[in-house]
């Protein structure tokens, strides 16, 4: 596609080369690149995008962001303005009382801005700049000095402008080292490849997407991108933003840069210029571009309904805690009342409001209200508010709302942190995981329902259901089968790989499966209690062990070998057949189960 | 937080309400509303939001929208411009040659655009724009008669504006009935929370998100936008982008609206003026929003890495088609040939490259590529565009590229026949699910891997993995016992809810398990072909049937009851053991599939 709009615009021959300094001049009028870079760090680029140019203009509305960081929004809008002129790129348009230039786009708004710049010495605010510029390009930059020395040479104007400033009060020190700065920051020398990372550095919220450094804070990136929307293309701001509808800056070198917020950037260098002022093929690259590949600005589809991506209840989807058939029968009518809402993305407030509705919606009908953050790439501070007002009702209401895995968004605990004071620690409940959250959830129901049974006992191995309907005798036969092994809590009791050996009757204590993760974190899979029997699937289809298998807590088994396992063939048919009957029953309840969250996340 | 806004907001006192007309100096100066409408249709309104004003100048950008339907945009361009003026609000602002007024939101361009409405009489045109409001609003509206009176009584200038835009051939027409219907369009009775629907209109691509009607074509919704968001304000536009970030509209009435595109729109009603023509309270409430909420357009993260909800191959999920143990160990290597994509949201520029740029690197080590667009919310056509060049790229490969319910995406089906005409139905392979296009692929990796199998062969006994290990005698007492039933095709086995009845051996045919839809539709869990076994699990737990079974051919099948398999236990017990420890087998490996995919949608 870039090739295409490249071919199409080359054909363009419109327009003239900057000549106001001879070094400007010198530029071959076919000089034709394009870059696009996605807010991801994809690069596309075509013709002759790394031909090295001066950044001229395009350099403004980096400047006045390093301005805002160094001095804040209020004090940087006491010296600069931010309306459009509606004049052509070189008038000097000073607010005729204040001397205000009326944006920081305009020549007179820019020197000011690099009046701005803080350093000690004319040296560190040059560095400083050229840090930054850096730091959006990806790459170390450097002056093209026989440009610079030609806009010092030829730049009374620009000085005249300075002294002006300075005459307001709007510069308060000498003038002349910050029209030098000026000529300086102009004279940066970039690629045309340099401008669309730059570009997508904006796009980015200030993080540059192919190397993740930050170029800017993220709450200047708006200011820096509205003055480019209004004041960015001189006197064709209507025009561009009706027909290309991006921000956007050009230089009089012939580039141009343009900005999709959350999306991509664009930069294009072609050095002959429209009476604008503005790189003819650059304007045509871009509103071509705009308009095949649709990026106007304000042409945005809503995306709220994306944020919940799931949406079930505790009776359609249980943690990874086996329960017992008695249990699981509490769970599929009490799971009811816990909710889960997974959400993914970008909290802001449009799509927070679709799951809070919903959530608030629910509450009446739900006790455990569970939010899971696993998935949200970005939560601003008014969906904290919104989820700090969620939880004040939650608690009026006397209903449980637990947080997951909140680390992907730090600002929501420091936000809660400062809101609920002494009442964070025992509001604010956060869990790593979604099964552990659920698991309270369930515990919580269960215990309410059901007589508690102690994590300490030892449960007798006729209360095993995989040894239900034994007689007297059969249990006798197969308790001398069977040989007691003790654990320590955190002791690893079968290692993933492990050939199958033994079926396990977990008389005390509880143990956890875990499938390692490449993270270096196990992933639980599930988490037997006393009175439960693992290991069977090896033992019946004779594959190693799938994961492994690990001690909670103390813990007391009965092995069953594999030996003589198959051994009760020949010798207590009986005993076979319901050991085999009741290992069937258990394997149809979990397959039953993984059926059901199955079509949950299907 | 819109009451606290509310709140806080009532307290500016400044401003005056307008005089020029008697009518509009009766407004209630404390009379304040605010209404937050957001694009899915939830509506959020405090204070008098149901108090009745005229629109005023919030009428220009709608009646803009409905000139671009009449007229197409080009025609709409020669006669009114849109550049901003940076002039004041009741300024006439003609282009000094041309007489095109600069822009649609100033009087002028209004009266150009008023006049560009299509209708037979004034009556029809009248009714046209009352029409177009009443969807914008979700509600049939009508004049405020006496400020339309009073408008038409004292509207020299406007008139004077007439006579000057038909002395530039700007109006073509007498201008006097245009004027009235500029007085008309201006004296349409709102609310604030009329002020709100419409503007989440706009926010929603020109569709009501309370009606879920069209009020404009969405195409020409960016370019309604752009004239607010560049000349909405007046000559606060510059200040309005950089602190409040969307575009808006005043009306001398004291209504204002604001719109954050894909997200929401704001109405405000608050009669006291500001020097600029703005609702005093309108304006701030506007900047209170924007701040709190977070609301600057130009302030928007990425959503790029969203659009692929699950990424996995053919060795890690399978269809539904039950596999033998054969096909199984073929599939888990050759599966890998397999690449699936879940696609989910918003497919634009930004978000498909991300997608099509995962899916072109992935190309070289795939065979079969699936998209599954079956939680797509919008294509546009430079996505169909990137997605046809990949399809082009992937037949060059001679890789099958299989685009999944593509019904929600009714472009992409349009643009690749107009793209492919000859080649369309052969090169663009769709599936209506995904389930389907995997078994469609893994049956053609089957198919090289291993020897055919006819579906019209019945198959022996003894090939059974369910009597696997059976003696010659076993075999011959467990048929004894069997029962052969014949179905049609179509005819329905089992039904849901059925009590649990038999186990079934599938001799001949294939049977699909259905579960029924709240949409009507069955969704396929699994299906079978001669060889497998069926029905076990009710046979086990005695459970009724959880699913429906039908066949999907001629079927013949041998069926053991509950009784009989219960009565093995005291006439059969070796039969029995070996039936159990396969059923066992046969339910451990649909566990571990199970939990694989389980897994793979976590």
């Amino acid at each position: 596609m870039l090739e295409q709009v490249h071919r199409e615009c080359a054909g363009f021959k419109e327009g003239n080369v900057a000549t106001y300094i001879p070094e400007l001049a010198k530029a071959n009028p076919d000089w034709f690149g394009i870059c696009l870079v996605t807010a991801n760090g994809s690069v596309y680029e075509v013709g002759d995008s790394n031909q090295s140019f001066t950044i001229q203009s395009i350099s403004k509305p980096f400047v006045y962001g390093l301005a805002l960081e160094d001095n804040s929004r209020t004090e940087v809008l006491k010296k600069v303005g931010v309306e459009p002129t509606g004049d052509v790129f070189n008038s000097i348009s000073l607010e005729p009382n204040t001397g205000r230039p009326r944006n920081p786009m305009i020549n007179a708004g820019a020197i000011a801005t690099a009046g701005m710049i803080t350093g000690r010495s004319p040296q560190t605010r040059l560095k400083r700049i050229l840090d930054t510029f850096g730091l959006y390009a990806g790459r170390e930059l450097s002056l093209d000095q026989s440009v610079y020395r030609s806009e010092s040479d030829t730049g009374h104007r620009n000085r005249a402008i300075g002294h002006m400033l300075r005459n307001f009060d709007i510069l308060t020190t000498d003038p002349m080292p910050v029209a030098e700065l000026y000529f300086q920051q102009c004279s940066i020398s970039v690629t045309c490849r340099d401008l669309g990372i730059m570009a997508a550095t904006l796009a980015n919220r200030g993080i540059n997407p192919v190397t993740g450094k930050q170029a800017i804070r993220g709450e200047y990136v708006e200011s820096v991108l509205s003055v480019m929307e209004t004041c960015g293309m001189y006197d064709y701001a209507g025009e561009w933003i009706y027909k290309v509808g991006m921000p956007a800056k050009s230089g009089v070198a012939g580039g141009v840069i343009a900005v999709l917020p959350g999306q991509l950037g664009i930069g294009v260098f072609s050095p002959p210029l429209d009476t604008h002022g503005n790189s003819v093929r650059g304007v045509r690259v871009c509103e071509e571009l705009s308009r095949s590949l649709d990026l106007h600005l304000l042409n945005r589809p809503g995306d709220g309904r994306l944020i919940v991506r799931h949406r079930f209840t505790g009776a359609d989807f249980n943690s990874s805690r086996v329960r017992t058939t008695e249990e699981n029968r509490v769970l599929r009518e009490a799971g009811k009342r816990i909710h889960i809402w997974q959400l993914q993305g970008n909290l802001m407030f449009s799509t927070t409001e679709v799951a809070i509705r919903d959530v608030a919606e629910t509450m009446p009908n739900a006790e455990y209200l569970i939010l899971d953050f696993k998935r949200v790439l970005l939560l601003n501070e008014c969906a904290c508010g919104l989820f700090y007002q969620l939880l004040l009702d939650a608690t009026a209401q006397g209903k449980t709302l637990l947080f997951i895995q909140t680390k992907n968004v730090p600002l929501l605990r420091r936000f809660m942190r400062a809101k609920l004071r002494e009442q964070f620690e025992t509001t604010f409940r956060v869990f790593e995981h979604i099964d552990r959250a659920l698991e309270w959830c369930e515990n919580q129901l269960l215990e309410t329902a059901l007589p508690l049974r102690s994590n300490d006992d030892t449960v007798e191995l006729k209360e095993f259901p995989v040894l239900a309907d034994f007689t007297a005798a059969e249990s006798a036969t197969l308790t001398g089968l069977l040989k007691r092994n003790i654990y320590k809590s955190g002791d690893t009791i079968i290692n993933a790989g492990d050939p199958a050996g033994e079926l396990f009757l977990l008389r005390r204590g509880q143990v956890s499966v875990l499938l390692p993760q490449s993270s270096g974190e196990n992933s639980r899979l599930a988490t037997f209690s006393a009175g439960m029997t693992f290991g069977e699937m090896a033992l019946i289809d004779g594959a190693p062990r799938s994961a492994m298998i690990v001690a909670d807590a103390d813990v007391e088994c009965d092995l069953l070998t594999l030996e003589d396992f198959h051994r009760l063939d020949q010798t207590h048919l009986a005993i076979k057949i319901k050991l085999l009957r009741n290992l069937c029953f258990d394997l149809s309840n979990k397959l039953r189960k993984a059926n059901r969250e199955l079509s949950v996340l299907g």
